[in-house]
């Protein structure tokens, strides 16, 4: 850690400036006299009309993603700092990568559509990260986000320009590949000495309403995420109505099913931070098409439904027969609805509900997201497994205090600890 | 609690998408191909224009409320856990009944206000949540949401529809309504046992810095609430204008009076979270009005002011005389602003600040919302006493340990003490 | 504090109606008749196309710097508290300020941008209050409030009328400002018996994950700060994305950096929720300018570097050798970072990167809000030092209780110990 990990970081950066000299320009089209001349060049006005949905992904990804994961009592500062660090790179290499697939040769230019789907490019990254929370370390971290990216650009260009596959809210390009290859990753640096669990692998009370302030924008958010790079009209006007009712719906049914399988009834918190959004992944990809409102929502209450069941009794058969630790559960949030987001898409495309893509094509799509995340995901876990990244022995796991400078956690009136001062405490003495 | 709630959620889910297979239908204007013609169909892109005051209602709705009620020390996991539950439910509902009434035979068409409006509908329980917080099961929160939120809809439907009065920002309608319809609930279901209070019915220090996260984001998205469904340009201007100010200036008085009324002029966090917010309840009736921004502030003032009295005299009177315990005070942040803002209406109407409506028709609105809400209050307070919802004993109100699975309060650094698992710890051993 | 307070803050209520009745008024061009006819009044429509990016504004200014200062354990309520009282205060007064020089005689016309305005004018007051937070009292922040904004909006117009020069983001006179003014300030009120350190000044671990919270939707908003008032279309467009990666670059040398010069390579809390946002001050003055984004990426990347050296090793320097206590490090996110932004400014325009200034008239606008901040802060500093403002004394800085009732710390499960009461607790005992 001691200078891998500045030199890496600096190392990216400077990489990065020097690739968008070469490679980046401005959007040239963003001139004023052309706002009053309404019907030659509907386009020119998206960037300050889309520009609210960016800032409402922009939020998911940094505050969303961020907070959800601060559900551990001693892993918030990680949680929320290596969010912020990875999608910040992220989303430069991802505005790099994906501009130069999309056009080729040419330079790239940056309009909002580029800045939304840097976004999305990000997410994928934060989804797998999610997987592995608690054990890999921000230099593995970085390694990840460079390789994920591209991969997930590779996977993403096939889709949507080979496939031609209907995608809008990516429930198979993001979701279930960032599911699928952070599960892979996990597996590759399976830890036999945690399957026992970890005394740092739970909660604390505030940290489970930390946690839900990165739910709560997310879920308030998602119709944004699943519109904003929709066509302009009646399918973004669709894709903000099917996921607003398909996660009101996954609500109900998460709730129903916490309870119905918690100890006396009782409600699990894990399944309220997660379970809750399964309806936003699960509609994703059909979600701009000519659905009825009434089947978004049964979508979303079959993922509700599913992904409490996930948590329930997937994960821990994932973490002892398949010997994959899912920090997150992200299988249940992101994998498992982004499945059925894909699946739905095929059986909403064969029945007519868009006109965009076959059957086949959403399927390859399906299929080639999943296959492209294993593989991806496992090369990757092979990479990240060299001893040489500074990863946490098992007994540091979940613990904030190996990579940050940690304050005490409290005061404690009158059980105040005197120490020497601020950087020799640590939470877990 | 076992099965009640499940199978009650569940079919709730289920009849909703059971009526919205039946009632609703996609809008049927959002073309793209209109969007050049700007001369002849104005409305068609409101859609896309609404669609950010839309979202500052949704941040409003699920963390402005759910935080704000997260003040007291053990019950956040239910504060912003039944908060979300709630609202998802009662915005399905809302859409529907609302419609229902609006399009009487006809299919309800999901248009951008339709979402407003549903996230409106859901305020009204949230507000009346608030005066039960702590003391009623989810079972009997959801069977409230069904009932408010129908005659709810009845009301808000005679005062915009019969009475024609002006209440853009619903001061009487939303938050006179829920007031006094939830503290009517709170005195059918009045507590003797909790007459000289609660152990847990206090906040700790991190639990009222959580609840100032919901007042800030009420506090700042306000201006949208009050101007969300107003008429384009002119009137919605002067909604923002005037909720921008009236709720600068209330947090000048709101300030003052709780320090001049405080321990030695000390300013008290339960003043500051509710009655900075005063100003926007109290302006929302004449919003969208020419009043004239001094008189935005004049109300905003005054409501801060009546808000902190209201907490510091009002509330114990209530609790004591009226056998009333209004836990998160709700008669002064929504009931009592909400009756100056009906009567402020009547004023500015009777001084021609509009020409929309009529005095009495607006003292017709004022009276009708609280004759309502109280008699709806009353009833609804009667089913839930029925002694079959599950409803808390007194020792274990305001304790999420009876609905949630909850984690140990915090790691003790060396205070540790090792229990044997995740669940079997409640905070209250 | 027992009168000073409330009487202050109610006698500026006041005073504001009083002055919002003779010199406000609705703006008057906001009639729905004019949105059909594009061509004649583009600038009409603007309302409600700003509107968006002024709640994101809002935002920042209410949650971003309210929640970036609760990193003190103890001092939460303060931080988020008066960050409201001063900015609700300073939006009605910078109104008026900035109305009254821009319209010289004619009433002030309320619109999207006399409210983006007003908004910044707090921003300006809330930096300095970073300077000096925990060690003065509300009285005197809210002479301090009206004193600083007098005179920002003295030097803005200056800048921006006589000066003609570019400052969209507002680099100079913002940041710059607010850092220097809040510096001088605090220069003028030193405590030496403070300069060994307070036990109060320090994060705990939930504190440092609240201040979290501001970090990141400053960070998220940023790009709207530095492009809300810009010219529609293309500069409001290269604004943004200019922004956008500033930020993105400078989290990547901000986390180099901090891990560079931490303990064994450990990251810092205070450089995470302060250095990534450096990015954002030092690209304003030239965000709208034809830059390339790779050199926006550039100053980015010096701004996170130069930021966490600041944090390293100027704050002690400032602290001993200039006897200025900096509480929050304003210097290192607003004050470096400005000059940066003002001094690229300089070599930009020299550049040919906007034609609408000089290098002369940008050096004369860095210096001239440097050295008015300077003159202002001496000035407001020793009106400050004057002995009846209820300044705190050394003991009780960084202290809520002093001017709040406090509630315990939190439960302290079977370590619980009874008080007969809410308010005769303090946190200190």
């Amino acid at each position: 850690m001691r200078f891998k990990f500045p030199l890496l970081a600096i190392g990216l950066e400077v990489g990065m400036i020097v690739l968008f000299a070469s490679f980046v320009q401005y959007e040239m089209h963003q001139d004023t006299h052309q706002r009053s001349n309404s019907t030659t060049a509907p386009d020119v006005d998206r960037f300050i009309e889309l520009y609210p949905l960016f800032q409402d992904v922009h939020v998911m990804i940094f505050v969303g993603f961020g907070f959800l994961m601060t559900f551990l009592k001693k892993y918030g500062f990680s949680s929320v700092g290596i969010n912020l660090l990875i999608a910040a790179l992220g989303l430069q290499w991802g505005t790099l990568v994906q501009g130069i697939l999309h056009s080729l040769g040419q330079k790239i230019h940056i309009g909002i559509k580029n800045m939304i789907n840097a976004d999305f490019s990000t997410a994928t990254v934060l989804i797998s990260f999610g997987a592995v929370l608690g054990k890999i370390s921000p230099v593995q971290m970085l390694i990840m986000t460079i390789i994920e990216i591209t991969i997930f650009a590779g996977n993403e260009h096939l889709v949507a320009e080979v496939f031609k596959a209907s995608d809008i809210g990516a429930s198979m390009t993001i979701h279930a590949f960032g599911a699928y290859f952070g599960l892979a990753v996990a597996g590759v640096l399976y830890r036999p000495g945690l399957r026992r669990g970890h005394d740092n692998e739970e909660s604390v009370y505030h940290s489970d309403l930390f946690a839900m302030i990165g739910t709560l924008f997310l879920w308030i958010f998602w119709p944004s995420f699943n519109s904003a790079i929709a066509d302009a009209g009646e399918k973004q006007y669709k894709a903000v109505v099917n996921t607003y009712f398909s996660l009101a719906a996954c609500v109900l049914t998460a709730y129903a099913f916490s309870s119905l399988m918690g100890h006396r009834g009782k409600l699990d918190m894990v399944h309220i931070q997660n379970a809750t959004l399964a309806g936003g992944v699960a509609v994703g990809t059909c979600a701009d098409m000519e659905i009825h409102p009434c089947i978004a929502m049964i979508i979303g209450s079959v993922a509700g439904m599913v992904s409490v069941i996930g948590f329930k009794f997937l994960t821990p058969i994932f973490a002892t027969k398949l010997r994959i630790q899912d920090t997150c559960g992200v299988h249940n949030l992101h994998g498992l609805p982004g499945v059925i987001g894909g699946l739905t898409g095929i059986v909403a495309v064969a029945l007519g509900a868009s006109d965009r893509s076959t059957p086949a094509m959403q399927a390859a799509a399906l299929g080639s997201s999943i296959g492209t995340a294993a593989v991806g995901g496992l090369v990757t876990g092979l990479i990240l497994k060299i001893p040489i990244w500074g990863q946490p022995s098992d007994e540091n796991c979940y613990d904030d205090s190996v990579f940050w400078e940690v304050p005490r956690w409290r005061e404690h009136g009158n059980h105040f600890h005197e120490h020497s001062g601020h950087n020799q405490l640590e939470p877990d003495l």
